[in-house]
């Protein structure tokens, strides 16, 4: 490997593990236990995993992997926060579009060249672009690992 | 600047945007404020901010940067869960270990070059690392930063 393909590697490597271990943890809990909050009035584990789920679909357009696969998503996990919608997918449901999206966010990564990890992403201009090389695909899968990260460490408090 | 130089920005702006967060949501907190628990019964705050300052500081010699600088902090914030050891650091004690760790940490990280990124770390054998050569610096740098996103999620918590 080039260096740069073996930071590519690491990079991947760290949002997998991150990816495994938001599956573990939200997978196999029934709809009663998604239900429980992270702390007393915060966030219930269905919203975090149905918040989690839209933010990376919506990594399938900006690292130019195709279009969303679950706009629909974001009314009740994106736009509002948690108690705004009231129906809210089901624990098998939540699963099945977690795997779909992991899916294709994954296929999009192997088929990505190192350079092409650096080019820039769809929300960014080609201008904005020279001014800032840094907004770039790889910064995004960094930015999202963060995010799941960030919200991992909440859902575990309910488990 | 060449690809992996790039990608290398990239990881380092997240773990230093990570750090900007960290360092805005516990300074400032006075001891009181401190003692807050993230969720009933958890870590508190103070635990959260010193368990970030021993994990970062055993990031130095892992790195290759040098020694450890606060050892000492390990019983309290590493080796024990919260509440263990009773007398800890104060808030403006606390806020001069991040400093200093993490000023030390952005030296050494300006110090190396792409190359010397995907090097092992200090942890892995030569063998080990000829196995695995994803076991480099920059792996740790990318855990290191999901880890600090983890508690700085529930430290969020407590505010």
């Amino acid at each position: 490997m080039t260096p740069e393909q073996t930071i590519v590697a690491c990079a991947v490597r760290e949002w997998t593990m991150n990816t495994e271990r938001a599956r573990a943890l939200f997978t196999g809990l029934d709809t009663a236990r998604l239900s429980a909050e992270v702390a007393p009035g915060r966030n219930r584990l269905v919203y975090l995993w149905g918040h989690l789920i839209a933010v990376h679909d919506a990594m399938l357009p900006l690292l130019g992997f195709g279009p969303r696969r679950h706009p629909e998503l974001d009314e009740a996990f994106l736009n509002s926060g948690d108690r705004a919608v009231e129906h809210l997918p089901s624990a098998e449901e939540l699963t099945r579009l977690w795997d779909e999206v992991d899916g294709a966010l994954q296929a999009g990564f192997r088929s990505l060249s190192a350079a092409e990890w650096v080019q820039k992403h769809t929300a960014v201009s080609d201008e904005g672009f020279v001014v800032n090389p840094l907004r770039n695909r790889l910064a995004v899968l960094l930015n999202r690992t963060s995010h799941m990260a960030y919200h991992l460490g909440q859902a575990r408090l309910a488990l």
